[in-house]
Parts: structure tokens; sequence; C-alpha cells
């Protein structure tokens, strides 16, 4: 234990280790049962005699503090009393930089806090408002059924890896990410009409770590940067704090509209276009092949990078697969990235990116600065879960479960939503993007649905700040039930209605 | 399969079908014993008559490419020739974006190429010298020794926590982590004498993205940062990719020059201090307690916030020891960083810091848009893993082990180089910095070092790229044994012998 003394204080020293072991323990921070170093071991990592520490322990101890039991060594004692949490130590002021920095009132954009992480993770603080009735229905979350992750083939797997590979599991990984895993993504992509290979294939932290990374390597603040509006909140949410300039261009039920990319492109020129051309993130739209071609053409032409987010690309339940932009690419035009997040397990942490050219580089020296690499362990469990077979498998598997969902899902709106509830039937993906009736506010009605017990993803969490619209909401149909969905769409029902009552 | 069809061509889509599948063949994207989509399942993915499909398999099947096995399905075949890897596509030029990317030839730091991440993992490319004879003897690892990790301990306790946690280990976690995790990590930090709240931690991907989400939310391009020179290379690289102006302190044998610093607050204005006070990487040195008091003193004087880097603190072999900075802080000054891959494994990818006051949560933020969270299975592990008595037991066997090999390099220092190279016996860590004698570079020793079957981190990979120094090296002498340290350092005496001679 490294205790800080002043060997020039009048305090004499054993009264300075006591008040360091008393702060810390009414603190909270030493708690109940942490043993206390020994004495002899103490004395000499101070520097000192053990009478010294001696001194100090037996104060605590006679305070009730700490006891040490025979044989064993010194423990601290519950406490009666836990200091309040400090907002600051001394009741002193903070030091005047983050004075500065809590002045500033940086926004955080709601599309971190509202959706892919909290509902997620089932986190309290989504449990804002008191449902107390019946048990939360929730189409907030960014993420498919959990009920269908292979747990216990991956648990299975973990374990062969480790007594396969031992140790060289737990150490430093190869930056780009564990071989064999890229050559089996170069696979699966293959098989997916993406031609990729493994050595310009890098495994990031998830898809988020991977447009993190393509934004600090392509843009600087101001720069602009072209995105869908509405899109993925996790992306503005990063733009925004890069202080980059957000150009969106609007979205139809063809995706995004490439009618009118070339005036944006000529008037702002992006050094990004950030894309979910497949059943995109919050609308559900899928981009025709036409259009595909004219926004690589029109990239092209003035010279931007795309980046292709395909997060969710091969859940399709209906209608015609259409190629990826990266499998249009004449080359090194389009930046891909996806993950399985939402295909196998989000908390594996796990996407990757494909590049081609001189850019490839810089991002494999960025994710090294970032966070050196990903973990070993979890890239080569992965590996030798993955096969092109058990994906597709699980791909069809998952797609005959959700295609029922969405269903359920639509119907249930027909059935006890408004006839002013406006909605996109989605071919895939894992949301229905839905639009109050006039003047209505899904952040007024959240709350309202809370009490109904159900919610959802407010669609303001979707806009870049400046541009916020509060009609939309998302609604994930992949992560419940047909039942649940049922009910908790008629829930919803019944929150738009007393909404609208008020 | 997503194959991108050109309606309007006037080529037939069979055979559009047939081209796509061939290059995707020939350039090795398809592996040999990939199976292609059934027929009847690819003609109703693209929206055409499955004869198309058939008639474009049949033209493959005849060349060669592919064969059918009855009642299994279509399987790519071995090919002859692979295409050549493609610098790009078609032999076309790269988009005039990738082309200046290129051209602007960003600099990447040594400190990420030499060092931590590709010496740990063995990569292939740190063999780029021909070590024919012996086996190499590896000092340039930045992590301890691997055959000390405790992996058979570890694997029993990933089964209980998914067996345990089920679905729960697998989904998002909380952004600033697992709550338990930081609570057993708040009782470690109190056992070591640095009181910290688990509200008050959060969990990374290492320390070095906890240094990374440090440097973007205090610091913006062309802002100063304070660091001491050397230090740890992965710092100086991310500080340079964020194009920080670098401002380097010198170290003695009692760590940073604090004498110096006053000068350099006044001079620079730096926005942060990164600091190393223990077995300071890479020259093993360790801040005394009076210049600890001082830098605090100097920088709450100077409203400058101070990171302290503690990946080693506690790996202490001999001397007194010091408070962390943290333990000193009144409050809200010092963001204090440490990690579990020195400590136990590195590929786990877990690190953490610890701050106090506003910048607490705009630190949670970033965390969120970097990369979300930090895979929940491998958190819960660890904290299922890591008590704080078997931490201890873990950090007194690995000093015991560490500290003999400390004084097994340092004999054989004595014993086997010339004189001239200088070096400071440090009182723990990882590492011992050595300097050659006059005129000599490290960087020029390197492939006489390779040819002997010995390597090191040459010293330039911890200098800012303007003030690059190669007359130093980095020896690790907790990854070897005794004996493989002093046949290491026999050799390496023998390269500066061939060296000096040359």
């Amino acid at each position: 234990m490294r205790i800080p003394l002043d060997r020039q204080s009048n305090v004499p020293l054993y009264q300075q280790i006591e008040a360091f072991l008393r702060e810390g323990i009414m603190s909270g921070s030493l708690v109940p049962d942490t043993r206390l170093p020994a004495i002899r071991q103490l004395a000499r990592d101070l520097g000192i005699n053990r009478i010294t520490v001696e001194n100090a322990y037996a104060e605590l101890e006679a305070d009730g503090l700490i006891c040490s039991r025979v044989g064993s060594g010194t423990y601290v004692l519950p406490s009666y009393q836990l200091a309040p949490p400090p907002p600051n130590g001394e009741g002193e002021a903070w030091p005047l930089w983050q004075q500065e920095l809590a002045a500033q009132g940086r926004a955080h954009h709601e599309g971190l806090l509202s959706t892919e992480v909290l509902a997620g993770a089932g986190h309290p603080s989504t449990a804002r408002a008191g449902a107390q009735g019946p048990e939360l229905i929730t189409f907030a979350t960014g993420v498919g059924d959990s009920r269908l992750f292979p747990v216990e083939d991956l648990r299975k797997i973990i374990q062969n890896v480790m007594r396969r590979d031992g140790v060289g599991a737990l150490v430093y990984g190869e930056p780009r990410g564990y071989g064999p895993l890229r050559a089996t993504i170069a696979q699966v992509l293959a098989s997916q009409g993406v031609s990729a290979r493994p050595d310009n294939i890098l495994i990031t932290a998830g898809s988020q770590q991977a447009i993190s990374l393509v934004t600090q390597v392509l843009l600087k603040p101001n720069d602009a940067i072209l995105v869908e509006v509405p899109t993925y909140g996790g992306a503005l949410a990063l733009f925004e704090a890069a202080n980059l300039k957000i150009v969106g261009i609007p979205v139809d039920e063809a995706g995004m509209r490439v009618d009118e990319l070339e005036k944006l492109l000529q008037q702002h020129h992006p050094k990004l276009i950030y894309t979910i051309p497949n059943f995109h993130n919050p609308t559900g739209t899928c981009l025709t092949g036409q259009r595909r071609s004219r926004l690589i053409t029109l990239a092209d032409r003035y010279n931007v990078p795309i980046l292709e987010d395909d997060f969710v690309g091969d859940f399709r339940y209906d209608g015609r697969a259409q190629p990826a932009l990266k499998a249009l690419d004449p080359g090194g035009r389009v930046i891909y990235v996806s993950t399985f997040s939402k295909m196998l397990m989000p908390g594996l942490r796990v996407g990757f990116l494909v590049a081609d050219g001189p850019i490839y580089e810089e991002l494999v020296y960025s994710k090294r600065f970032n966070d050196m690499t990903t973990s070993n362990l979890i890239q080569r469990s992965l590996e030798s879960y993955v096969t092109v077979g058990r994906f597709e498998a699980h791909l069809r598997r998952s797609c005959q479960v959700y295609r029922k969902r969405r269903d359920a899902m639509l119907w249930a709106i027909r059935r006890y939503l408004p006839p002013g509830v406006q909605v996109n039937p989605p071919q895939g993906g894992l949301y229905i993007w839905a639009r109050l009736p006039q003047g209505l506010s899904t952040d007024q009605l959240l709350p309202f649905a809370w009490e109904q017990g159900v919610t959802f993803a407010p669609g303001r969490a979707f806009f870049p700040t400046a541009q916020a619209d509060s009609s939309y909401m998302r609604l994930n149909f992949a992560a419940q039930s047909p039942d649940d969905i049922t009910e908790g769409i008629k829930r919803l029902g019944q929150a738009i209605a007393k909404l609208a009552a008020n």
C-alpha cells in the first residue's frame, strides 16, 4: 500500500497513516473486509519503523474501524456512517479547467444515450419512468433477440480455443486482427457477393469503432460530412463530438435521395459520405440498384470516399437483394463496415471494415493508437465459431423468425395505432420507422408509453442536433416475441390516445 | 449472395453472374470449397429466372472453376492461377483522395510499430532480420512473462461466468463498465493506497484507449501536451497523430525533472501533463516523493490536468513505495490510468481510468462514441477472477520472479557489455534503459543483434519524432528466464562488438 507521507510535517507519521486509512474507510473506498497490509510489510514499503505502523493500527482498532484476527491479518470493519459521495473532497471547488469543461456544456447527442447501449443492456436508467404495472416491453433496443444468441455453442468454443491455444489466446494479437478470422470474414463476405482479401480487412471493436477510425483518418474539425437524415444516432454522436459540419441528405422509401446528391456535393464539399444502404437505420429502407450506381458515380466524380455501413445487410425478408456498394466499387472508393453485434452477439464487441488502397494502412495505424488490438481470445473464439455454413444457417433462422415478427408488428400497427400513424413496411433489418399524426411528439409520448409499459427509441436520437425532429419513433420488431409485439403495440396505441387527449 | 446486375446492359444477365463469380474465384476471394448459393435461392435473391443462374453455373463448371455435388450443392474448386494481388482492381489508379492521402506520407511513430504490439505478438514482421542460427531471445516486448499468466484459472472462470450469466454476458454492458468489476477495482486501488469510488472508474480497452479518450476530451489539434522525454511510444504515436505540439521535459534518475516544469508551463501553456511516475517507461525511474508534491502544486497553480499512467506501479522490487499522484490529488486534478495488461494478460484488453469531477462523464461519453463499451464477457470474467487477495498474491509472485530477472540482467550487463554502456538499475517495473557508448546507434545495432539472435526495443521509439535519439535501447528483463537473459545479453555484447568494429 502506497500511503503518502510528509516527513517534513509536524504531524507524526503514525497519525498520517491513521488519517489516511481512516479517510479511506469512512469514504467507502476501503470497503469492509479489505485486508490491510501486514505491519511488517507496510513498514518496509514505507521505509518506516514497525512501531509506527502498529501505533496507527492500534488507534484505528480502538475506534472500531479495523480489527486484527490472530494468524489471519488486519481487516476493515463495517463502519457506521459513510461519508457522503464527495462532489469534491474537501468541499473545495473543482480545478478551473474542470469548471471550464463543465461550463462549456458539451452537447451529448441522444443517439448514444437512449438506444443502442442503454436499451440493449437493460440498464436501470432506461427504467426512468415508472412502469409499476405490467412488465416493460421494449422496442427501443438496437439489436436482435438475445434469446437467439448461440451462447452454449460459444461457451464450448471458448473452452476449446483456450485449451488449444493456451497463452497464445491471451497475448497481444496482430493489430489488424487475427489472420484466420480475417480469412473467414473474407469467405463470408464472398458468399454475400462482396469481394475482399483478408489483407484488406481490419478487425475492430464493433462497427462503432470502425466508423470512429475512418472519421479520425479522413476528417478534421469543421470538415463537412454527408449523411442521410435521419441516420444512426451513434454515428451522429461521433460526428458531432468530432466537430464536423453535418450535411444531411433526405431519405425516401427507396433510400437516400441520390437526386439531391450532386447539388450538396457541389455546395458543401464533404470529405466523406456516410451511408446505410441496406435496411437503413432507422427508416428500414433499402437503396435501389440504380441509386447505388449513381451514388458511386457521383462520389467518384467529386472525389469523395463512401463509408458503407452494412450493419444488417443480410437480414432480408422479401424483395430482391441489392449488391453492396463495395461490390460495385471500381477500386478504393468504398470503405465497408459491418459487425457481428447484430448477427451474433453485441457483447463480443467485434466488427470489421474492408478498405483498399493507401487508406488501409492508415486505418490499421489508427486502430493501434486507439486501443492496440481487439481481444485476441474473443477473435479466436469467433473464428472457431463462424464458418460460411454456420453463418448462413444462423442467418436463415434469424430471417425466418424476424420476418414473422415484422409482419406481426405491421399487423398490430394497423390494428391498434390510429390511422394517422405513418409507416413504410421494411423489406428487412430490425426496425420500423413510424411517424405520429401531425403535431404529436414522440418526446411527449415517451412518458405516457412508460406508464403503459412499453418503450421505443424516440426519433430525435436519429437527427443531427440542429435538425431535431420529434414526430418519429423507431420500433425494433426483432427483439420481442409476436405476442409481446401485439401487446406492446396495443399499449403504444393507448399511450398515443392518452397523449392526444392530454 | 448479392451480385450486382445491370439490367440495362447488353451483356446477358447469365454472363454478368458468370463474370462476377469468375472474378471472385480467380482473385481468391471465393476460396476453394466455398459453397455457392443453390440455384433456386440465387434466382430468388436476384429476382431472375432459374435458367439464367443455371447457365452461369454451367459455364463456370465447364471451365473447371466450380463443381456440383449431387444432393450437396455447388462448390468452388481450387483454381490453377490466382490473379496477382490487385494494387488496384483494373490496373486503374486509386481515386484522387487516396492518392492525396498517400502523398501526405503521414508519419507513423515507431513507438507503435516496434515494441508493444508486434513484439508481444511474436508477429512475423518482427522477424525481419534473419536469425537463422539460435532461437531469438527478445528483450523488445512491452509486457511481462506470458508463462506466468493464469490461463487455466481464467479458462475455468469464463466457463463459470457463461454458465452463471448466460446471455447476460453477451449483450451490451454499461458503457462505463461492469459495475461489480468497477467495485473490485476500487478495492484493489484502495489496497494500493489510491482512493477511488466505483462511480469514478471507467473501464477501457487497455490503458492505450484510456489515454486516447483523455486526449480526445481535453485536447484539440495544435494544443501543447507536456510529456517526459523519453516516454511510452504508444502515447507519443497517439499525440503525434492528434497533431498535438509535444513539449518534452527531461528525466533523470529521480524521474521527471520537476525543477524545469514551471518554465515549460509558462512558456508553452500545455493542456495536459502526461506522466509515468512509477517505473517509468522506458527509463525505469521512479519519481521521488518531493517531486510528486511539487508536480501537483505546479499543475494546480498553472491549471493543467495531470494524466498519471501507472501501468506497472506495483511491480516494486526494492526501495520505498511512493504514493500515486492520484493519492496526493486534492480533488479532480489527476486522471489515473492503469491496466490489467501488464499484471495479468494483455490479450484481454482491459484497462481503466479514475477521474473525479465533470470530466468523468465526458470520458464516459467519449468511450461510447469510440466503441460503445468493452467486451462484457471479458469484464465479467475478470471480475470473477480478481479479488484483492488474489491480485496481491499474483503481484507478490510476479515481483519475486521479476526481481531475480532484473538482477540477472544487471549482472549480465556488467559482465558482457562494454563498460561504456550506461545503465540505471531500476527499483521495479519491467525495463532497463541502456545507453550505448558515444557515437554508437541502436538503430545500427539492431541488424547485428538479429544476426546474433537477440532483439530489443530501439530507443528512438520512445522519443518524439522531432527529437529522435538513437543512442538508447530498452531491455525488457521480465519476459525471459535468467538463463535466457544471460545468453541474450552475451549475444548483445557480441553484436555491439561487431558494430563497433564495423
